[in-house]
């Protein structure tokens, strides 16, 4: 039996790869496990069979058997525990390379997605300009943390772990709203991990 | 030698405990194990030698040996996974209780983290009382998700875990703003939370 992931069946981003399956995509072709998608409507994303599988009615999900996940982290690290090639084993380098990808969706991601929401929703309002600059120098703050951070280096720490392809996934949505000109570091790091023979995969099947 | 975590000297909520330090005090609480707390001011949080431990200069952070970590979500589960009492064993229901920790930080906590930072950056705004009623709409989405979700069981998913660990801690942020109000359900699972020893403990301490 192979896992069974959602999707959406008309991606907001036509096809950029940008929604929160390519996350799980790319895991599950890393460490070379298959598996099934099922596409869901925005409308079937909140009907009552799959808000059973999610309580916040959103993609992905993530079936085997009787497991069922949902959160795209949950998701990732999950595989990333159970398969190996991800994570690190020594128990250091396990906790570290989990810490970028609570990074990624808890400090970078937000304010990524928060400024995405405006330019979706507000861009009609009297303020959005007004409100633009702080919402840039909120994401920008994060932006310069993980740059310096990063360095010269390939990858967050050490080899490329579960954090840098979640890191990854976070920063392709900023670098789609323009926001990484001023850091080539982190295009050329999102580069190397779109150079990936498991990403590509992921990609040609979304 | 015991781990050492970082604290706002000066806590901008005023010890009620609503930082991000909190979540770590309870975990260290909940499986027995000694710490101690360094508290930091908000210069030396952006200063290089915090920087060094933090790379977007918050708190918390932790120290054990030479294991640095940062991030509560990547900390709490460090200490979830190397000490027994926060998740199951049985590997499916632990990765559904690690779901609940990604729920907690990447799903609820984004957008009251966004309605408190207009509420402190944009009170005195012209579009502040234009804007506020769809911030709230945006709580309110995943508070009703949880509330559903939840029902009538004491906890998220079979015994208490470091997920309900972490979403007790980010609903605790909602119910300060008032946005509890029509949720007895998740004000009633706040306060189970707040009622355990551990939780008392780290209160005393905090």
């Amino acid at each position: 039996m192979i896992p069974t992931i959602t999707a959406f069946a008309s991606s907001p981003d036509r096809g950029r790869g940008l929604a929160r399956d390519m996350r799980v995509r790319w895991a599950l072709e890393e460490v070379s496990q298959p598996y099934d998608v099922r596409l869901v409507s925005f409308a079937e994303m909140k009907a009552p069979a799959h808000m059973a599988l999610h309580p916040f009615g959103q993609i992905p999900t993530y079936e085997d058997g009787d497991l069922v996940l949902f959160e795209s982290g949950a998701i990732v690290l999950h595989i990333a525990t159970t398969h190996p090639g991800l994570l690190p084993d020594e128990v250091k380098a396990r906790a570290r390379a989990i810490a970028w990808m609570f990074a990624a969706l808890s400090t970078v991601e937000p304010p990524i997605v928060e400024r995405s929401a405006a330019v979706l929703m507000e861009r009609d309002e009297d303020w959005y300009e007004a409100r633009l600059p702080m919402l840039d120098a909120r994401v920008r703050q994060r932006l310069d943390g993980l740059s310096s951070r990063l360095g010269e280096a390939d990858w967050l720490d050490g080899d490329f772990s579960a954090g840098d392809l979640m890191m990854v996934t976070v920063l392709r949505r900023a670098e789609a709203m323009g926001l990484l000109e001023p850091h080539p570091t982190l295009r050329a790091y999102i580069a190397r991990g779109e150079a990936r023979p498991a990403y590509r995969r992921a990609e040609a099947v979304g």
